[in-house]
């Protein structure tokens, strides 16, 4: 039989695991907001969201939220209504929201959380690319009381994807992307100002440091936004962590040395380059101690390449 | 008569502008701490400074300070015994410093500092490009007192190597580098730092934002030293200036939102993105007022991309 995928929103995300899954023999269809070109390149994004639902329903697709979180009650309070039994899984930011919001509308048994860490500046469907996930890392959650077989089927969308899956509570992965995402876009939106503040003389000696440190900032404010702010918690955490770093760096520079935080930065980009991917398998999903098993897989940075 | 350039420092910058040089036609040799392959490649990197400089004088070449500022002092003290009627330009990071180290030695008559905004997180003549300059923006300086002939040739030498020439005082450069070159290595070390502080499991949820982010962190620690600590005071009061931002993005945090950083951030983003170069001509060095009309330019972002 084949998979059959429903994919709700059709952004840069939504839209290239459109042509992702398709191109690795998904069955695929999807809902936008608005009209969209999609059907110019043959695929079947429709704007009426009951009716992209019941045939979810019918065909027991695979259905992904892939609209940002503002948008997510909604669209969820539709799917308790028109497909309350499919296999749900996101494609959000972040974990813990998205999965507290999936309870409140009584979908939590058939739902498994996901984020492909893969995305560019760009959005919408001009900009989907059915490579975006290639090689890269996508989080899948191991909440307590995942169903195995709707993980499998997750895993599986991510797999053909040609992603590697890294197994995480949703709570791990919230705090982790605070550090890895969230807070890039935070120093890059603050990096851009200060070279603005310098004005022309200062954006045109600006050159590769600064044109990487601020890519990020060219995000649209609102898309930043609904990234982040569901995260704000643990983003204030590890905002607070880095400006004691960055004091600590202001104070050394009164004695004219930037000794220590040069030296931690580099050690910890030298980590960041060398770290080595393991991969798990063997790991069959519902055999018991599964969850507890990928968790602790997924803490030491290990992944899945394939299922069993 | 064909141009003769010596190059002091045969490392990222240096070999990159001895290849760079004498793709365009001069007559290029050098001077290195330590042997290097640059024999192999053909060409002439001695390492007897003093017989380097005792063949610049004969030459009446153009000479390039290309050492890290560490390293400056004693390279100076060897050009005025054995070259001080040489015209003498810089390749360091920041401008007053050197200035004065130069005005220190009894050199600022043939002075002109230069700072070409090229570099990569690699270093060392295996990593030398003749093509590293092409496109980038090169400081040369206009202080008071500059000669106009040593001006001109010092901005033929950046041209020559493919850049366009920003025309700026010392101090004004500083200020500016702080913007856009040290105060994205200090974010960058401190994000490195928030990001191997989540372990290997946010350092495998890593994508783009994280490794464009921390990139300049690659660097070797004692580079960036060399290229931040000599500007000090000027990265101190931009450090304040987005410590403050991002204290004031913490305070909006407590309420959940990041409205105004991801506005303010993206105007400036884009403000960098959207710049116009424009180009100015007509510009006679030694003309009067021909300091202040390439300060003026340079304010607004101009710059030189031939010499009438």
């Amino acid at each position: 039989m084949t998979a059959s995928l429903c994919v709700l929103g059709a952004g840069l995300i939504g839209g290239s695991l459109l042509r992702a899954a398709a191109a690795a023999g998904w069955e695929t269809f999807g809902y936008n907001r608005s009209e969209i070109p999609a059907g110019a390149d043959g695929f079947d994004v429709g704007t009426d969201l009951p009716a992209v639902l019941r045939r979810a329903a019918a065909a027991d697709a695979l259905v992904v939220l892939a609209v940002p979180m503002p948008a997510l009650d909604a669209v969820l309070a539709q799917v308790a209504a028109h497909a309350p039994g499919c296999a749900l899984t996101d494609v959000v930011s972040v974990k813990a929201p998205v999965a507290a919001a999936v309870r409140a509308h009584g979908l939590a048994a058939g739902f498994v959380g996901g984020h492909p860490m893969a995305g560019t500046a760009e959005s919408g469907w001009a900009a989907t690319d059915a490579a975006l996930f290639r090689g890269a890392a996508w989080a899948v959650t191991v909440d307590d009381g995942t169903d195995p077989a709707v993980w499998r089927r997750v895993a599986r969308l991510a797999l053909d994807c040609g992603a590697r899956v890294v197994p995480v509570t949703s709570a791990e992965h919230d705090a982790a992307v605070a550090r890895v995402s969230h807070l890039p876009h935070v120093l890059a939106e603050a990096l851009a100002q200060a070279g603005a503040a310098g004005g022309a003389l200062a954006l045109g000696l600006a050159a590769g440091s600064f044109r990487d440190g601020t890519r990020v900032a060219g995000t649209a404010p609102d898309l930043v936004r609904a990234i982040c702010e569901p995260n704000a918690e643990a983003l204030r955490a590890v905002l607070d962590e880095t400006l004691a770093v960055l004091a600590e760096a202001r104070r050394t520079l009164d004695d004219g040395s930037l000794a220590a935080l040069a030296e931690a930065g580099h050690a910890a980009r030298r980590r960041y380059d060398e770290q080595h991917r393991e991969v798990v398998s063997g790991v069959v999903p519902g055999a018991p101690g599964w969850l507890e098993t990928l968790r602790a897989a997924g803490r030491r940075g290990a992944v899945l390449t394939a299922l069993d």
